[in-house]
């Protein structure tokens, strides 16, 4: 077999492990919690149903691509809790070692594409990075209020924590930003958020 | 809210529940089954990365699109097993009571839109859903051989029977159906397939 697609069908077998990533935010049942390929798959699924909310045109394909891989460096790296002050001093390199050894997986020219996508959304600096990361916010703000603001209560979480967490939200959607505002204020009246 | 956000909303709460379809494919290490939308994320990663082996020029984001939403309807009708044939006697019947629910839960032109997707999928009359087919047949194939064929074990899965329900696998990409009859052919050697 030719080399290129050995090392393209050895990539999408190590991606398996992403399934196999724990995230903190529950299912919306409240079941258990979800993994890093479920919620890929949801943010790419929002993509496509929400692309007319972002604040400027954006490229659907690359924005989906983006979110599609933007955890898969946790198979390495791990999942750093949003609410993790110690967790997140670390987290940028932890993320780039990992980046380094996954994406260097892929032959040449797809490994320069997924860094590129990678590096972009962790940047935040293009409309496309811009509505996958409120994307990536706008989520477990869905899940968490379904949950009745399950694991907000587990770890303690302030109303303001929230608020400072997604104070970048609004540049991708400012429609999807000012909806998530309203759950976080609703969770806050409820209690479930401190 | 505006009543269009609010139905894309609660679709996309409602299309959590892919997360507890179980498939009866085991995951890369066999610790468990996956489910829905891992396998769905998996094959739009597949998509992303292996297009060029498509046998016809293929609108990569179409058939991303296609893959994400190609088994949401299980949500209702349940994962049919690839080799269960009382279950594939009654499956499309459930299949389209269930698309008929879950996408009427869409605006008009979204519900439209997938609809279209999950039809043109489950007809494999063009390029993308060719390709799509061929993605959802051989990412199987790729887990049930780096589990050393477990969910065939399970399920006594003969050879022919491989080979029967991938009559058409070889119509989306020639290439991944040479290299995954090279999987089944080992596979067979091995005693894992009977």
């Amino acid at each position: 077999m030719e080399e290129r697609l050995k090392q393209q069908l050895e990539f999408i077998l190590e991606m398996d492990k992403s399934k196999e990533v724990t995230r903190q935010t529950y299912l919306a049942d409240g079941s258990r919690k979800e993994n890093d390929a479920e919620h890929s798959w949801h943010l790419a699924l929002m993509c496509m149903l929400l692309s007319e909310y972002a604040n400027e045109k954006i490229d659907v394909l690359r924005t989906m691509e983006m979110v599609l891989i933007h955890d898969v460096i946790e198979i390495d790296a791990g999942d750093t809790y949003a609410y993790d002050p110690a967790g997140n001093v670390t987290k940028a390199e932890r993320e780039q070692k990992a980046a380094d050894r996954i994406f260097a997986l892929l032959p040449e020219d797809q490994k320069q594409h997924m860094r590129g996508l990678w590096d972009e959304f962790e940047r935040a600096d293009t409309p496309e990075a811009r509505f996958a990361n409120t994307l990536d916010k706008v989520q477990p703000l869905l899940l968490n209020d379904a949950t009745g603001g399950r694991s907000w209560e587990e770890h303690g979480v302030k109303a303001e924590q929230v608020y400072r967490r997604n104070e970048k939200t609004g540049d991708g959607s400012r429609v999807l930003w000012e909806y998530a505002k309203e759950l976080i204020a609703k969770n806050e009246r409820e209690g479930k958020l401190k």
